[in-house]
């Protein structure tokens, strides 16, 4: 079984998931700074994982700066955080818990902790948002009960697995759970383009845990859908306003609108450490534009004439009105969300 | 200025799509069974192309075989056109041109024609099927016009370009009549997975000519027609069915369910030749599968996990009620298309 995100002795260990499927190779990051590159260059990846991964990273800071001054410590945690919030925009897990982490931070010192009490009270924080993100996502599988049939082909776009997460996965968590009720459950695999989450992460943890996958170019989604071949969609999400809408993969989108064209569910799992109430809608989502590289190369092999300008967004955004339910850890939000989501984030 | 597939001394000529744009590279088949490869090898592809290289593949059969007994030839000719409609099964140009070059075979006959004088007749017919797509595409650049605005940016998808023709194009001769005309045009071409024929063909092709080209993963056409950077999308067609439904590459359907949603015209560009009057709705229309490893594979390096499932469909059919207007050699057909449509085709 892999380990998608841990604290070691020598600091954040991350499964290198630009090398999966040829290979199960883990890398291990030996201050925040590695951290923060490591998530820029999506070694590590999905919202839920990157939030955790964040919170080790100000955890290593912590405990790497025991020995100097408290206020020096205290400066290279924040100097650590500002790093980390900058690897990526568009997820807001990573914001959440680097807050988080800064909060128990400003609890300790107010409680008079010292540098390696601080650092310990962070080791602990960090470790209960991975142990909390995995019993998020098991508690995401039980929720989305009702939603799967006893008998379903559920589509799913990108990773939204137990590479996104700190383990068992929000959208594949969902298929997780209905595998393990003793669902009979296929999985239809967008591809994932430009990046290939679904054809290297998705197909690949989906077959370590047995559940039969089946592997499609993302433009093959929607003609399933209108030959009836999709009972339901589930995706992950990266950022969920207060509206309700969904900031995901660039290509939830499509998949939203088809189908919803096609009368099909579409369902969004992500734990409540998604939903930003500060985003009143998606137009407050910031999009993050990764390199034209991703699209124009291939395995390091230009596909595309040289010189070709490029529009490569990493994530898009689904209206509220496509949504069918929000499968959080605390229960199912449904439509209105203004209300729904509201009340399911504690302490907004 | 690249040629698609011309008839040369040594056979017929095709410029090997596969390996653009790294290589422009031209190959020379010596059989009407190479030729057929060639086709299912999609060396050459984009149904008016296919169906001028069987017409050529046809008329090579017939002048290799002219020493044979004028019945032996006649049996070599049958041989080669049901090797060549046994090369791909959607696009129906290529049954079209067979069909024609079996008219004009019979017709030769009929006329007393011996061997050298039906060769002769058959090597004509095939130049002329390319030439007059060549003339149509031109025409379908002509008649486009009232469709696109003076600044435009249009969205393709796949390549219906000069490599899918003759030359100049469907799709991209609409566009290329509006650049002729002078308009300001803006091109976002979908790299469109698996086989990537935007990313290595329209891109390519486009800024050969230098028209500005932006090169987009098929999975962000969404969020860009919601932001409104698209004006109208163009696609070419492999097959239209007498209802207005149309095959085209894998992919079209999400682009004109989206297109829709947005509120952007969606436009079909193809000669005639693709109308199958036979086809009632795109329901009778075949879809091919292809290989799996165009999925799972790329440049014969594996990016999913061994041993996965495939769907792999290369064309899918977008519904009539999606399209906007059909643009022909003969004119532009609208809804209703079941009238609009028979009233272009000549002698259906």
């Amino acid at each position: 079984m892999f380990r998608t995100v841990e604290r070691t002795e020598a600091g954040v260990r991350l499964l290198d998931q630009r090398k999966l499927p040829a290979e199960t190779v883990y890398v291990t990051c030996a201050s925040a700074d590695e951290v923060a590159e490591a998530i820029r260059l999506m070694v590590v990846r999905g919202a839920p994982a990157i939030g955790v991964t964040a919170a080790f990273g100000v955890a290593l800071a912590a405990s790497q700066g025991a020995g100097l001054r408290p206020s020096a410590l205290d400066a290279a945690i924040v100097e650590a955080r500002d790093a980390l919030a900058a690897a990526r925009p568009t997820a807001v897990n990573l914001f959440w818990a680097l807050a988080r982490m800064e909060a128990a931070a400003r609890g300790a010192r107010a409680a008079g902790a010292g540098n390696a009490e601080l650092a310990a009270r962070l080791e602990r924080e960090a470790q209960a948002i991975h142990d909390e993100d995995l019993e998020a996502c098991r508690a995401i599988g039980r929720h989305a009960a009702p939603l799967v049939p006893e008998r379903a082909t559920v589509l799913t776009h990108c990773n939204a697995g137990g590479l996104a997460t700190a383990g068992y996965g929000t959208a594949l968590g969902v298929i997780r759970g209905a595998v393990d009720a003793g669902k009979a459950i296929r999985v239809l695999a967008g591809e994932t383009r430009p990046f290939l989450q679904g054809a290297r992460l998705t197909a690949w943890e989906l077959m370590e845990d047995g559940i039969e996958t089946v592997l499609i170019a993302d433009v093959a989604a929607g003609s399933l859908m209108r030959a009836g071949q999709v009972d339901l969609v589930v995706v992950g999400a990266d950022r969920i306003a207060a509206n309700g809408d969904v900031a995901n993969k660039i290509g939830t989108y499509p998949v939203a609108v088809l189908a919803k064209e096609n009368g099909i569910p579409f369902y969004v799992a992500a734990p409540t450490s998604t939903i930003d109430l500060a985003a009143a809608t998606g137009d407050d989502i910031p999009i993050e534009q990764r390199d034209p590289a991703e699209v124009t190369e291939f395995l390091g092999r230009r596909v595309a004439p040289a010189g070709v300008a490029v529009l490569n967004p990493a994530f898009d955004v689904t209206p509220a009105r496509y949504v069918a339910a929000i499968v959080t850890e605390r229960g199912i939000a449904r439509p209105p969300y203004p209300a729904s989501l509201a009340a399911l984030v504690p302490f907004p």
